[in-house]
């Protein structure tokens, strides 16, 4: 065996930092080829979580110009879209995982199987934990210099008693579970011992919520109780099993084009799956679920008695995230971590953290920022902001600043010349600070915050990995130059903008694609697995 | 939905039996097809376990003969000689297991996911329990005209303290637990919170036992640890990574030709995986391993330190088989159900009851028969067995039978001629009574028991179900003329006879062929996963 060079820091860190623990400056791996060696001195990008965000980020960096680490509870990626199938369907659930450490070999690049419990903004130190083999957690701290914050969300309990009772659908571990606990609940449904009552309630299968998940698992739960296990199990089980979907709102997948959630109700009226609209969740028992409905004006308690509950009602923001928030005044958002539109975390000094993903949300509010701009806009005419008046062509570079600073506007900054028509009420060929402000209010009041979608996160990924490659680039010059760091990114590359690819929803066998307005419905899809760019659904 | 037959005694089974438990004299699914209801009144054939012995019986069976329920707390088939490799390989787990519902589908069968407890062989009656939705175990009865016990073995602990701390490889779930647990060593040796000791410590693999189970682990580890992981792990990992194998004998694989022993011996210290051999565990910690060995005549304990632990010393009775023979004054073997060589549970009423795999072992000391045969013959001959003389034509008669009695025999009873002239001390040209007595207790001296490998069970499982569609084809002429049923065995079938066809270790990537002593090794080989006859290894 070749004598391995690893650095006495690497496997005795020195401590420090406000709560001194050991700071990993070296990893034991720092030394482990030329290639790695050559990382030693580059800025330390650390990466928090290893799902769609963070692997888009990896697969789209370029090698060399980062010292890397990923840090993750979860040694793999995992391709969530095709989980609710995978987990009751003959799709095998290892062929939906990617090992990390593969992706980000191909960076020369560190990963540590730990869960980021802190961040210390002013020392640029991330505190990491994880439980030893004793079962004692474990603390230090790791240093960047660029922060990437993809911690993903938790499901949100919307404050319901009993959800230890429910199954959640996350990771390659929950399917395996709900895989054996429908199975199961199968077998012993087929026993002698099993009374009629019983037998019904073990295949009463309830899910919680009418989103994309629910509804694609319940989809896929019917086909499986109906198609594959018949020939299998007795006949009774056909006849006894039930499966009902719980959903809040009026319509399941609400969040989705009108037509298309026409079609998964009449899909499931016709294959039997009762659908409970208006029906709030009050609380999961072990044998029974309890929820209410308006009737007549008065509160309703029903009950199903259920031998399966998946609680898959939204999400919510991870216990890190919200220290996160907490610890930053300017961050002021419950639901997510908020970002400017280069991504970057607001309140954190410039350029050293960024969040992306479903952790994160991109702050898109223009009348936040109205006052800066008409107060630039004055500034640059010389003017008091409530003299302001702006020709066309003034207008037009106003909208040329809009865009930039919030890519998502640009959709509804298309038609200039009509837009300006349209609020120079007073018909003046100018538009004065009260119609401009009315404009931008408006074009605010259109925007929405972006989908906690793979397809967003992959996007912002993506983007990231583009950005640090043109910041690594960019680095030495501006070094050299003695420009200060933090204005990088604008100096660099242009802000993150979403492009909304379509989406797909899985009902059963049939395939509904709502692509920006445009639906249709029916037919197989085949996703054959997953490629270097990731398949969206 | 269709509407269902099912009858009432399959929904409310009546209750009966010593223990006053459900009867499940009709079952949920009796209905279900044509076929099933035309096996309604069909001799109820019930097997027990889901493994080699009764999935080789299930393949064999014709549909239609019998009524076929399936008992077993597993309910699919694990293809084991596959299983140490897939625990650490790359090759799925999913695709070693094979749907037992599947199976069992073939002949309009039925599977229940239970457990056998006991046997009331005069009711004839299985108790069978399971454990129903609210943790607590139900117990019912399961009538039988024919009982197949094909459960299997257990783990043998050999008295050792601290079991709790290995893991054993069994099932798919013990697959799955083993390949976790050296992952998440993996990763927790890579924390700059683990020091340079307990890194080494949670990189020690011990495996306990030098069969071909943990000889096979052992060099499937090595390759894994040294092979795949090194590209993605950090190279010190490689250098601390050790893996030991403990055994009690002087050798490894020392149930295998010498040869091949050797072989992996040799292969081993060329790997520096650690041999240990006359060593016996005395106890398992969670962090070490204490075992003992003889030094200049005196017993020394040493120990290694350890970070995962596989048991696999060997086999040992189930407590349902342990329970079936204390029940039966005839059995008397304290590691396996003893059965004739037509497979039938000896002290069971004859044609009741069978018992094939690892849980059982075919009676072929002909010694114990001696008298009986002796005195067939002496009978035959109208003479005092003492002062019988056999011509060579009468002891051709008489191999004829020992060889039809006891087919394992035959190898040994091939050269007639010559053993007849090495017997026939006195060269009178017969054979008196002691000298057929020193003739047949040599031949019995050469027979061993049969091994336990899926070999052995296939072959029995394949036996059965030939013998039962015989037995279904002459039962109806024989119930006909009033022949009683337990004799229809020997009438209409030969005994048992197992045939050697090989055995293959695999020692890393190379596979070693032992086959009836001619042995090779090196190469690879693949094994493109189940046939309809099954794959041996
Ligand atoms: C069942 C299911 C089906 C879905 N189907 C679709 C679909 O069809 N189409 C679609 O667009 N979207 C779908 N989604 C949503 C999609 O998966 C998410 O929007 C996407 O995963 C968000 O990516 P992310 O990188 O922000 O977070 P994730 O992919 O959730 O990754 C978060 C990562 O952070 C890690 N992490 C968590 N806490 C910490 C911590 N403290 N420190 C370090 N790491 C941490 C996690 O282990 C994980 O690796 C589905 C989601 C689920 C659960
Ligand atoms: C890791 C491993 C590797 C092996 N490699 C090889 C090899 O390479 N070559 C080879 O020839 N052999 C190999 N073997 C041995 C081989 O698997 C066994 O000899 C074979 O499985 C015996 O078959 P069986 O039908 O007797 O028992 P099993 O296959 O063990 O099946 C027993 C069945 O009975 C069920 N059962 C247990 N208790 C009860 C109960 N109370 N009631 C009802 N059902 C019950 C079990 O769940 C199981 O389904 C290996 C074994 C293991 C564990």
């Amino acid at each position: 065996m070749e004598d391995i060079p690893v650095s006495e820091l690497a496997l005795t860190p020195k401590r420090g930092g406000p709560k001194n623990l050991p700071i990993a400056e070296v990893l034991v791996d720092d030394e482990d080829s030329e290639a790695m060696q050559a990382q030693r001195d580059k800025p330390k990008l650390v990466i928090l979580g290893t799902g769609w965000g963070s692997v888009a980020l990896l697969k789209t960096l370029n090698p060399g110009d980062y010292h890397v680490t990923v840090v993750s509870p979860v040694n793999y990626f995992l391709f969530t879209p095709m989980l609710p199938s995978a987990t009751v369907g003959t799709l095998s659930l290892k062929s939906l995982v990617e090992p990390v450490r593969r992706i980000v070999h191909r960076l020369r690049g560190h990963f540590l199987k730990a869960e980021a419990e802190d961040v210390d903004f002013s020392s640029k130190l991330v505190e990491v934990s994880q439980v030893d083999a004793s079962g004692k957690r474990q603390h230090f701290y790791l240093p960047y210099d660029k922060l990437v914050i993809a911690v993903g969300s938790t499901s949100n309990s919307h404050g319901v008693k009993g959800l230890e009772n429910c199954h959640m659908l996350k990771t390659i571990d929950d399917a395996r579970k709900i895989k054996n606990k429908v199975t199961d609940n199968m077998e012993l449904a087929c026993l002698p011992t099993t009374s009629d009552e019983e037998r019904k309630r073990l295949l009463s299968f309830v899910i919680c919520g009418g989103g994309p998940t629910g509804v694609e698992f319940a989809a896929e739960l019917y086909d499986l109780l109906n198609e594959d296990l018949r020939k299998n199990f007795p006949k009774i089980l056909r006849n006894e099993i039930s499966v009902h979907v719980i959903q809040s709102r009026s319509h399941i997948l609400n969040t989705y084009d009108e037509a298309l959630s026409k079609y998964a109700e009449s899909r499931f009226a016709h294959d039997s799956v009762e659908v409970l609209t208006n029906s709030r969740v009050k609380e999961v028992r072990p044998d029974k679920i309890l929820f209410t409905q308006q009737e007549d004006g008065k509160t309703v308690t029903k009950e199903i008695p259920m031998g399966f509950c998946l609680w898959s009602t939204g999400v919510s923001q991870t216990t890190f995230a919200q220290k996160l928030a907490k610890k930053l005044e300017a961050q002021n958002n419950k639901h997510a971590l908020e970002t400017d539109t280069h991504l970057r975390l607001i309140g954190a000094p410039l350029g050293d953290v960024y969040a992306i993903g479903d952790c994160a949300t991109v702050q898109n509010n223009i009348a936040d920022h109205m006052v800066t701009f008409l107060r630039t806009i004055a500034w640059e005419k010389g003017k008091d902001p409530q003299k302001v008046h702006l020709t066309f062509s003034e207008w037009r570079g106003v909208a040329e600043r809009v865009k930039k600073r919030f890519p998502q506007a640009a959709n509804h900054l298309r038609r200039l010349d009509r837009l300006f028509q349209e609020y120079d009420r007073d018909h003046s060929g100018t538009l004065d600070f009260d119609e401009l402000h009315e404009l931008l209010m408006q074009i605010d009041s259109k925007l929405t915050s972006l989908p906690a979608t793979a397809q967003r996160a992959n996007q912002q990924g993506e983007y990231l990995g583009r950005k640090f490659n043109h910041i690594a680039k960019a680095l030495p010059g501006m070094r050299a130059n003695e420009v200060d760091y933090g204005d990088l990114d604008e100096a660099v590359y242009k802000a993150f903008s979403y492009k909304h690819l379509g989406s797909l929803a899985y009902i059963g066998n049939a395939a509904i694609f709502d692509f920006n307005g445009l639906n249709f419905g029916g037919g197989l899809l085949a996703v054959d697995g997953l490629d270097e760019e990731g398949v969206f659904r």
